[in-house]
């Protein structure tokens, strides 16, 4: 594997050709409208690729370049956590749904993040980061990552000399994490093809705008709302579009009696739930530390924060299910350990280790309640996504503003940080609760999201993808 | 995501309020029984919550700081990597089990590594370090990690720059990994309260007062012990906990026919226990390259030595089961990939390529003896777990003493390190033996540690869980 | 856990006692026949374990040495990734193929990574990177890594400070994922005795001489042939291997209809196949980026182009099998991602992003027509590895003489690179097929490389391995 020197593995050279190679669409048919929004970005693409990227200079062996170095490698393996989690989401949301639906929530987690991928890519990192002529509602300039100037997207001076594929790919996975926690909310009902073209309108559009108001220097920049890792950026704005599917999909079939009473649709899988859950509590450690983005001696304080938050979230939901239910439910301590990392996200790096076991063990209790109250309610969420991420997330960035070490309610430096967070949940939560109304309600009255009767009671799998998830377990 | 400032991140301020936000408890239920121990913990923590975190200096740009944040960045990952390791034994654990009771296996697997977190904050960690009036028997002082000086935890000058929480997190998911081993030789039989409790105990008092002798500066420090990454310290101590519950339970139902001959009961999903050994192995690169504490050159070498002794351990129970029981089962070459691991984790540093792959290899032989040989003296350990983690936890600790290329008496340096070793091995596993009989003892004399009958015939998920591993999965 | 000094951690002694303990073999078993490879490499050993292993000096703290060590620690990163491929080939493969079969592809997939390790250990790497008397065609010297001399293995002046086992572990691994691409093409039919000998054949002699052509300084060296990470060395290289096992196989039973037209045999378990190609995305963030052999600014550049053709390949096999097919087929979704992932492998440090997914769509479209076509020409590959690794190795291979930023066709800079691929692909691809069609042919004349009929219709699990992968599955 001899080494390309650098300067020559960065220069872009005049447009390419090949497009054309990709195959002809049959007009009307699922899959091209499914990949309309595809073809346009792949189109768009043209205009930029005649861009030349910027050479970048050789590492000079200063201690600040080998430190440079290690915080592009550190964000590089934070990044890799983050996309393991895609793993996680898959096999925890397949376990929790039943097995004639489960090839398809396992298509739909796989595919979600190659969409979010190519759609981050494309224009979401730019109007997140993008500062050509955007202002504090969204941000503009450098599309597909044409530019490699830090400036280009807010971050002149960079921290810690991080380049920007390091940056984008880092941001991409976070992209892909609000995309599937959609995913989970919608199961056992939702069409494939409408999932798709969801997906990439979130992680291409919403998300960016909201994550622009907050990381990207926008409107919330001054306000002073502190969400760390994403509580509310990632977690809660996934929980709001989920929310919205769950709600505009409206409940599975049998899942409510005619007198209005749940009924429990138990997963299929509890070992792939269970391993979904430990590749996300590991993945939470490239989520958070890696949010740090620079290698310095607060990451590892960041892990243990997360951790004990995990730890203190489980076992206050395996109490909280215990004395509530009468068992230690599993679906419910992994439900918890989930509550207690979202709930720490915002305040990772900003509370005391003590601080940090509260607020996971409270967020384990939520999530509990919180379940049985969205049953309640009549919101069907197959896996608790919306208690989860929405809820617990909701409580994770209020509770920067309650326990915080510098600006904290609890901790004794006024309330100010706290309305900080209020404000920022709001603005938030509404415009995504506003614009992915507005995507679900448009691909309602245009493609119809949600499967015919037959095909729900048949199961996806076979309807959607026209095979099984475990074939000839059962003759053999 | 903007930075806070390392100074602010590790200020503490007065106790926090919100502990009385925690469920109220019904008394004598399990779930009461199961947190008090817990309850206790977060009591404790607020006598020392008020002690002021020290602040630390950011990171000035000299080679030596560079060289530290790596280290720091290291372990962390290293650590990750161990606590991945969780996924590994719940897979393994579970697959080797059977169907009935997979939900419970994998709720003890999936809790276990956050009540070792917790316990292990509060008390283990300064057990097993702490040097405030702390002698040779056990570590006292910063229970609840609530000092950053390295000196409180008997690390001072500390090597390489390490930050406490890194090493806290590392040493946590070691002290986890001692507790899960457990799970798998009283799985399908033992009561989730009790093994709860167990857990507590094991990973706050008894593996940190053996840990202190060993790496803590306590009694075995003038013996000259040598145990790099815990053969013993971490292995056989969980081996001898396992084994002590497996032989207070007694067998399962079905396990012996009358005449004492041994049933085989195999496990249900050989799946989950292949992807277990793999994740596994996976974390030993973490579990035995972490322990050098540092990022060095000698790191690689430690993972070659531990690939190997993995690679030999697989082969040498490849053929070894395929001579002596005819057929190369999977469950042994799993348990010899493991046992080769377990093997060489004492001496991953200190031994040639070539001794590590023929201490793989016994090993390899060593665990398909062993197994059987548990199945003839009736000690039920539907895992192997002992087999695995004692008897060649044992085994990897006395080939350091044989071959350690520094002082091994087969590589010519005489017979003291062989001698150094036995102690160890005799007193870490009689205090263990001791300990844990008085723990399981005193849960079978109080709460009872084993189902009832009707509970075990018919499957710990129900009776334990109220839910099935597989739900839904032979109707459709 | 003190550390040893490293100088003492280098010293090797004297030769060990102790290959006495290693069983004694019943001649004529297949237990012996498969282990007589590994017999000899054992002793083998002998003869160079006396040789000392020369001793590293400490880190001293230059900017350039902690340089050195973040080299050493990202390398060996991405190793454990690649490493971790090994579950996910594991888990891909086992789900795709029928459950009574499902034992013995773990098994394979499983026991390979530890025989690919002891043959590289005692003579692949040498015959890979060897430069004592070596030539063009196969390198010499340092067997069982006997030498830590960088000039050993032909790379004096090492880059960036690497040390030989970090190195060798990051080859191995490569060799490894050679081999276990094999075990899924051969699935369901092939001995297992056969293909573990096919194993030790192919990681010890066949790979590392192709290898030894074009990243160990021979007879490709002059050509200009570039294959930065594998798309041919490692990918097509495995691909070849396994186009020759399922060809002198021949299909499953029941894979062809009496007029020739072929049946669909469907995977088991498609929720492991989901979570094998989710480690495996994952594990490539090792073997491209890792592939750097340093810790750089490239690195992150190379994991975007990387996670770019992966989404790009995924989304368009997608889409073709939605228009070709009819329906989104989960397997197709998968070998889209595997395909564009091995399609970027040879180029993803020398291509725009654009170009990235480029050539990763068409490798997504490639596979799903390559599938196809396999299939009519009657080569009965269980689970498309030829059409993944094969034909999308090629033509990522083709790809860097099309899109190279600096020698690519379509980019402006003429057809020699073009030619230069071409004379890889042919050289390296015609060989391997002579040499593995040997070794096939040899294993078919003595061992017959097929189960019987019966033991294929009633499953390998129970003829092979005396076990089944779901015990009791079915009856509780």
């Amino acid at each position: 594997m001899p080494k390309l020197k650098l300067k020559r593995a960065r220069k872009a050279k005049r447009p390419l050709a090949g497009l054309g190679s990709l195959p002809n669409f049959r007009l009307r048919s699922p899959a091209v409208l499914a990949c309309i929004p595809l073809a346009i970005i792949i189109l768009c693409a043209w205009g930029v690729a005649v861009q030349a990227q910027e050479a970048m200079e050789e590492v000079p062996l200063t201690p600040e370049d080998v430190q440079g170095v290690l915080n592009n490698i550190w964000i590089l393996v934070a990044a890799i956590l983050v996309i393991f989690m895609n793993a996680g989401f898959g096999m925890l949301e397949a376990g929790f749904c039943r097995q004639k639906n489960a090839v398809n929530i396992l298509s739909k987690n796989l595919i979600v993040f190659a969409l979010a991928t190519l759609a981050f890519w494309a224009i979401g990192f730019s109007f997140m980061f993008g500062t050509e002529g955007g202002g504090g509602f969204i941000g503009m300039g450098g599309f597909f990552l044409s530019s490699e100037d830090p400036a280009t997207y807010g971050l002149d001076p960079f921290p810690d000399g991080l380049v920007i594929p390091v940056f984008f790919l880092f941001q991409a996975a976070f992209a892909g994490t609000a995309a599937t926690i959609v995913s989970g909310a919608v199961a056992e009902r939702v069409k494939f093809v409408d999932f798709l073209i969801f997906s990439l309108l979130l992680t291409g559009i919403s998300y960016p705008i909201t994550g622009h108001w907050s990381w990207g220097g926008g409107l919330l920049a001054d306000v002073g709302f502190a969400d760390f890792a994403g509580s509310t950026v990632v977690h809660s704005v996934g929980g709001w579009a989920a929310l919205m599917g769950a709600a505009f999909l409206g409940p599975r079939i049998g899942k409510y009696n005619s007198d209005g009473t749940p009924n429990a649709i138990p997963g299929h899988n509890m070992g792939f739930a269970m391993l979904g859950c430990l590749v996300l509590w590991i993945g939470w450690f490239g989520f958070n530390p890696g949010s740090e983005l620079a290698a310095s001696e607060a990451v590892p304080y960041i892990a243990v924060t997360t951790n004990l938050a995990a730890a203190a979230g489980g076992v206050a939901a395996t109490i909280t299910a215990w004395l509530v239910i009468g068992k230690p439910d599993l679906s419910m301590i992994i439900n918890g350990i989930l509550a207690g990392l979202v709930g720490i996200t915002a305040g990772c790096n900003a509370v005391s280790y003590l601080s940090a076991v509260i607020i996971g063990a409270i967020a384990g209790v939520i999530v509990v309640y919180s379940v049985l109250m969205f049953d309640r309610i009549k919101i069907d969420d197959p896996v608790g996504a919306t208690s989860v991420h929405l809820v617990c997330g909701i409580w994770g960035t209020l509770a920067v503003g309650l326990f915080s070490m510098d600006a904290g309610l609890l901790t004794g430096n006024g309330i100010n940080q706290l309305i900080a967070q209020i404000i920022g949940i709001m603005t938030i939560g509404g415009f995504t609760v506003l614009l992915t109304s507005i995507f679900w309600l448009g691909l309602k009255s245009t493609l119809g999201i949600r499967v015919h009767e037959e095909e729900e009671i048949k199961g996806l799998d076979i309807s959607e993808h026209g095979m099984e998830a475990y074939s000839g377990f059962l003759k053999e």
